[in-house]
C-alpha cells in the first residue's frame, strides 16, 4: 500500500499523457496539515523541479507532492523553473493549499521541456481520485526503467512508515540517487522530520548505487500527517526511527535489486579502516568499479580487481588508507585473502546475492554498500533510453 | 619499430611460457649506461614488480626493461616481492648490470603467483636474442587484451623518441593506467628524465581513460641512451620535449581506440572553468560516466547526461563548480546548449570519433580527456577474463 498505508494520507496514480500508455503522474497529501522534510541530489545541475521544492520547504511545512514521470524537467532554464513552480500552484489550488505546501519532483528525459497542460490535466484527474487506496498507483506512476514498483510498509506501536520509490538508472549516493516519498502518521513537530529523515538516507539510500551516475533529479521525501494517536516518548521516538530506517534500507535495497540490467546484488562491507569516511569511500569506490561489477556479472570471485579499487578509492584529494599486507578479503565467508596472503580458493558467486567483507587490519571504521552487476542490458537499456 | 627505434637500444619480445602460445616476455636495454626515468600508478596497492623497481630506480639510473605479461605479481606478498627481485638478479645477470639498473614491470592476473622458473628461462632466451630490431616483438609480448600493438616513433632534428605501450583494461589516469616503455638517444644527464617525462604524460597517459579503473602495476618507463650527436640548446630541448609528448599522446590515444570492447573514442573538451583542476575533475567524471559512455555506444548525443556528469565532478571533497544556466554544449561541433537554454538540435554522433566541448562560462580552466564508449563487449571482456 505505500505512501497511503498510514494514516492521514490520500494518493492517485495517473495517465497524464507525458508517455504512452503508462501512468506517469502522482499526487500524494496529507489530508491534514503535518510537517515533513526532503534530502536532495547533490548535483550541482538541479532540476527545476528540485530548486523550486527547496524553495517551497524553506518557506512551509509541506503537505503535499505531484510528481510526473517521462520529463525531467532538467536543464530546462527559466521556462523549467516557471513550469515546475506553474505544477505546484495547480496542485495547490485543487487541493486547497498554499503553493509552497506542494513540492513537486519530475524523473525521465532531460533537456525536454515539461509538458505543463498535459501536467494540469493530469493533477485535474489525480485530484479527483484522491483516496486512501491510491498508494499502489502512485508507486507505479513515478517509475520509468524500473521493471516493477517498490514500496515498504512497517507497522510500529500503534504508528506506521509507509513508503515508495523509484530508482533504475543513475542510481548513486548523495542523493543523487532516486525519487522516494515516505509517509508516516507518527506525530512530529514542525521543523523535526528531517532529524529523523538524516539518519535514515544515509546508510540507506545514501549507500547504493547501480551505475554510480548521479542525478540532477532525485529525492527522498517524508511527509507526516501526526494522525496517529501516539504518546511521544523517548522509546517511542527510537522505535519511529527504527522503523524509518527500515523502509528506506527496503526500499534502496529494492531499487538496487531492480538495477537497470541487474543480475545480482553484491554487499559491500569495508571494516578496519582508519575512519568511517575512509571505509564509506573505499566500499563506493569498490561498489562503482565496472571491473567489479563486470566480475560479478560473470560470476568470478576475481577479488584482485577488489584490491584494485580499494586502493584507488579518491579520499580528501589523494586516496584513501589501504596497506595490502594488512588487508583481509572474503566472497561469501570463504577467504580469498587473509593478513595480504592469498588462500588460493574459488569461492562460489552462484547466488542472486553476493557479500564482500573486505577488512582493511588499519583501524575501526565500517561502512558498507549495496551494488549490482555490470551486465549486457545495463548497457542495451542505456545504449537506447533517452535520459 | 618502436623501443629499438633510437639509436644505442636493443629489444626481444620471447614466448616465456607464462600464457598459452602467445609472446608474453619483453626485455629492453640501452646497450651503454645511459638514464632514464618513470612514472607510476597512484594505487596503494602497488603490485610487487612497483615496489621492487621504484627502490632501484632511487639507487641507479635504469639502463633495462624486463616484462612478463598474463600475471601481474601483485597482491603477491613478499614472495612476490622476492619474485620481481630475482627476475631482476636474472636479467642483471644477463646483461652485466647490477640488479637495481633493471627496471622490472608485470601485467596480467592478480593474485597469482610469478612463475619465477619460466620468467628466468625466457629471459635467457629473449637475452640472447636482443637486437636492434627486437622492438616490434617487444611491443607485441606486453600486451593481454589488446587487440594490437601500440608503437610509436618521432625523429627530431639528430634525435629519435620511440615507444610501445599496451592497454585495454584499467586504464584510467594517474599512471593507473597501463605500461608504456618509451626510448631515446637524446642526451639526458642523470635525473633529469623526470623532467621531462612528467610534463609530457600529464596530458596525454594521464587524461584518457576506458574504464575509470586504475590498476596495481602500470607505469611509463623512459631510457635515454645518449647515443645522438645532439649539441643540447634551449631550442632542442624543446624540440625533445615536444617529440616525446608526441609519442606518449600517440601511444595513449592508440590505447583509448583499442579500449576494451570500443567501438567509438570521444574526446572530452572542457573550457571555462574556475580552474584548469576543476576542468580535469569535470573532464574525467564525463568521460567515466557509464551513462554517458552508453550513450556514445547507442550514437546517441544524450548531452542531459553530460550535464548530470558535470554537475557531480568529486572535486576538493565537494563538487566542482558548475552554473548551469553559463554552460554551453557542443557535439561534433553541433551546439545543443547555448548560456543554458536548449537548442533542440540533433547532432550526428555517427563516426568513430565524437567531440564534446563543454564550456563552463566561469572563468579560464581547461582540460581534455579521452574516453572510449561502454559496449556489450566491454562487459563481455570483462565478465570473463580475469584480470
Amino acid at each position: 500500500m505505500s505512501v497511503t498505508s498510514a494514516t492521514g494520507f490520500e494518493a492517485a496514480g495517473v495517465h497524464a499523457g507525458i508517455r504512452k500508455e503508462r501512468k506517469d503522474l502522482a499526487l500524494i497529501r496529507s489530508v491534514a496539515p503535518g510537517t515533513g522534510a526532503a534530502m536532495w541530489t547533490q548535483n550541482r545541475v538541479l532540476a527545476a523541479p528540485v530548486v523550486v521544492s527547496q524553495q517551497h520547504l524553506a518557506l512551509a511545512e509541506p503537505q503535499a507532492v505531484a510528481i510526473n514521470s517521462g520529463v525531467a524537467n532538467a536543464a530546462t532554464g527559466e521556462q523549467g523553473e516557471a513550469d515546475a513552480r506553474a505544477t505546484a500552484v495547480t496542485a495547490a489550488g485543487l487541493l486547497g493549499l498554499q503553493p509552497e505546501q506542494v513540492i513537486v519532483l519530475s524523473t525521465g528525459v532531460i533537456g525536454a521541456p515539461l509538458p505543463l497542460g498535459l501536467v494540469q490535466s493530469g493533477l485535474e484527474v489525480a485530484a479527483k481520485e484522491l483516496s486512501t487506496d491510491g498508494g499502489d498507483d502512485a508507486a507505479e506512476a513515478i517509475l520509468t526503467t524500473d521493471t516493477h514498483a517498490k514500496t515498504a510498509v512497517v507497522h510500529g506501536n500503534g504508528f506506521c512508515v509507509g513508503g515508495m520509490a523509484k530508482g533504475s538508472g543513475m542510481i548513486h549516493p548523495n542523493l543523487a540517487t532516486m525519487l522516494a516519498v515516505v509517509t508516516t502518521d507518527y506525530p512530529l513537530s514542525p521543523g523535526e522530520a528531517i532529524d529523523f529523515l538524516r539518519p535514515a538516507v544515509e546508510p540507506t539510500f545514501n549507500a547504493i548505487t547501480v551505475d554510480g551516475d548521479c542525478s540532477t533529479n532525485d529525492a527522498v521525501v517524508l511527509l507526516a500527517s501526526g494522525a496517529a494517536p501516539v504518546e511521544r516518548t523517548p522509546a517511542s521516538d527510537q522505535a519511529f526511527a527504527a522503523a524509518l530506517l527500515d523502509v528506506c534500507r527496503d526500499l534502496s535495497s529494492q531499487i538496487v535489486t531492480d538495477g537497470e540490467g541487474a543480475t545480482l546484488v553484491a554487499e559491500i562491507n569495508v571494516t578496519g579502516a582508519i575512519s568511517a569516511t575512509e571505509a564509506k569511500a573505499i566500499a563506493q569506490r569498490i561498489a562503482t568499479s565496472p571491473l567489479v561489477k563486470t566480475a560479478l556479472f560473470g560470476h568470478d570471485a576475481n577479488w584482485g580487481r577488489v584490491l584494485m579499487a580499494a586502493g584507488s578509492a579518491p579520499f580528501n584529494g589523494g586516496y584513501a588508507h589501504v596497506e595490502p599486507a594488512r588487508i583481509s578479503l572474503s566472497y561469501n565467508g570463504t577467504a580469498v585473502l587473509v593478513g595480504g596472503v592469498p588462500q588460493h580458493t574459488e569461492p562460489s558467486v552462484d547466488g542472486a546475492v553476493c557479500t564482500i567483507d573486505l577488512d582493511l587490519g588499519l583501524g575501526a571504521g565500517a561502512a558498507s554498500y549495496l551494488t549490482s552487476d555490470l551486465s549486457y542490458d545495463y548497457v542495451r537499456i542505456n545504449a537506447s533510453y533517452r535520459s
